[in-house]
């Protein structure tokens, strides 16, 4: 029975999520359905991208990921399936799925052309249900992947995707501002690992215009009450917190700001 | 497995949802539980209606559906499972159920009244664990329908899920304002065709007091930004929007007016 | 395949939920969840308990139910496995499963210490997906809940979980105000058993400082409206309502309010 996982901004008030995972059992009543989120906020990319590459490492190989944040639905924009080393993410090419995808060591893009899959009336407003879901049932059924349609190479990679990573340096940007006021960058824990950092390290973190020298901590609870610090926290990415304080209003950071970190010797 | 689809008015903030899971399961583990909405607006029957027969159609032959919203419980109402070409529906005799049972051709309604496949204390608050939630897993577990009571004929049809349908015609009622604004019908894609109305054929869509003629569209976008339309969009059931803007407002139409279309020559 | 249930403060903002589901089916793919609540009120250690004890009742024998309202995550608090007669409880040692588990007959509880069950990387701020989860699908593997950690007897037994029972005479608080301003008390269907009252009886119920004398009823509507009653209604508790109207402001009776009743003759 393989996972296949749903993230959107559909809300709860309507039936849609409830459409996609009929079509889904109507093609493989074998599957395994799980909601990550469907309380995206409306057309957020970067919040859906964000939400699903903290939930996707915790699933098991194989898992199928459908996500629809999608703004450009009915234009130009390609559904696509993005296949790595640990399953496979079906959605619009819009970068939503891209944060999560390179985590996991991404393979090949496939732009899903091939009608066959699709339900046989795809409306201009709604492929979540026309296109994405009964993609995601049919690779869950066993269809390989270039099945669906050709691969392409120039498939759209957002700026939020890509951290800079050097030796002892990388340039990222806040992803996230949590209800705790906790600054969440773009950097993960595989790019630390790739730009050598380790727990316990000194590090400056540059966000916008203000600074922060601070060991790389992996608790709130390290710090005295109103000190801030740099973790990796409860989400697999790297953020800036004040311990029982609010670190977006000490730091007066914004999604889309710059977000530095540097090694300090 | 069985799909057993779940939905009610009673919100996320309690237990009820679960317990009435928790029962389904204790009398056959094997059922796969869908949630459809459990947040539909407290006693809005019509609601209910509308987010049931909007989903339905997208789940596998020989689902069953549990749909409690139910202003009339511990009253004379009764408790019914209605039979249909595609699967069955267990709920509150009082409508609720009725919109989304005739797009599969109604075949019978049985009174529940044997008390062997309740809980064996039913409350009179919540009929959805103590009667709905048991008779649908039997049902799951291949009871027949007859074993749960007799076949009644004067089940409650209400007004919204009898559109006239005429050649040419159709009268019906505003079903939904969406939080887009766009007003929809209680005319769904399957009464149109019985109507003969073809995608692309010019009609003429009369609401409360407003009338709009219009080609009969798939997409909101097929007409420029501030233009109202009729179209089948991402619900099963015929609406008059406007691309970029709010119907609800141009036409002054609420819940409840009467959507009267016929064809323009 | 055994059900886990879930229950906890994360709400549905955040991809927390969705991280616990990920880690339990990738240690047993066969589990089967099922959603109590994830919104209860944050910190509500009192409310997790009380939705928790209405929903576990309804699930199946063997079933185990996850519940995180973790105010001390972090802390010294322990992470601890109730063995009942009827399933398995895991989560912190702070009463929130305690309600539950007694109306089950509480057989032990564990100290959870082995990390072999364990994520390999525990954070101080999520418990739930780190210790939590994996334990319970470790659970349902089979694994015996003494290979978890040892039994203790000094956990937390929350005052609001220890009503008095006394032949004809039952002194317990205000556990929960629903929406509707029904007053739920702490006392179960099982309490009033053990006491000796049933369906019918006359009882005197004492709630702060306003005194109700009523029969022990099971439906609102058994008195005309704007009448109090005490009744076991839709949850397992025992509650003071007023039929069509509103018991907590009637009797000016808020959470943690003394709430007795006595027999009368």
């Amino acid at each position: 029975m393989t996972v296949v996982t749903l993230l959107s901004d559909f809300g709860l008030a309507d039936s849609y999520v409830a459409e996609m995972k009929g079509v889904i059992l109507s093609i493989n009543p074998h599957t395994r359905l799980v909601d990550i989120n469907n309380e995206i906020e409306k057309f957020n990319v970067r919040m859906g991208a964000f939400i699903l590459a903290s939930a996707t490492p915790y699933f098991p190989l194989g898992t199928i990921h459908v996500a629809v944040v999608d703004p450009g639905v009915g234009t130009k924009r390609r559904p696509i399936i993005v296949e790595t080393k640990r399953g496979f993410y079906v959605g619009p090419d819009n970068g939503l799925l891209m944060l999560a995808a390179q985590q996991e060591d991404l393979i090949k893009v496939y732009h899903i052309v091939n009608q066959k899959y699709m339900l046989s009336r795809v409306s201009n407003t709604f492929h979540g249900r026309d296109i994405f879901a009964p993609v995601a049932a049919h690779l869950t059924a066993g269809t390989k992947p270039s099945m669906f349609g050709p691969v392409i190479k120039d498939y759209v990679f957002p700026e939020f995707a890509k951290p800079q990573i050097n030796r002892g340096r990388v340039a990222g940007e806040v992803l996230h501002v949590d209800g705790f006021g906790n600054v969440i960058s773009n950097i993960s824990a595989e790019d630390l690992d790739k730009a050598g950092f380790l727990k316990g390290d000194s590090l400056s973190a540059r966000i916008g215009g203000k600074t922060l020298t601070s060991k790389f901590f992996s608790a709130y609870g390290e710090v005295p009450a109103g000190t801030a610090l740099a973790l990796i926290g409860g989400t697999n990415f790297l953020e800036v917190a004040v311990n029982q304080g609010n670190a977006s209003r000490k730091f007066k950071a914004k999604v889309g700001d710059s977000f530095n970190i540097s090694a300090q010797v």
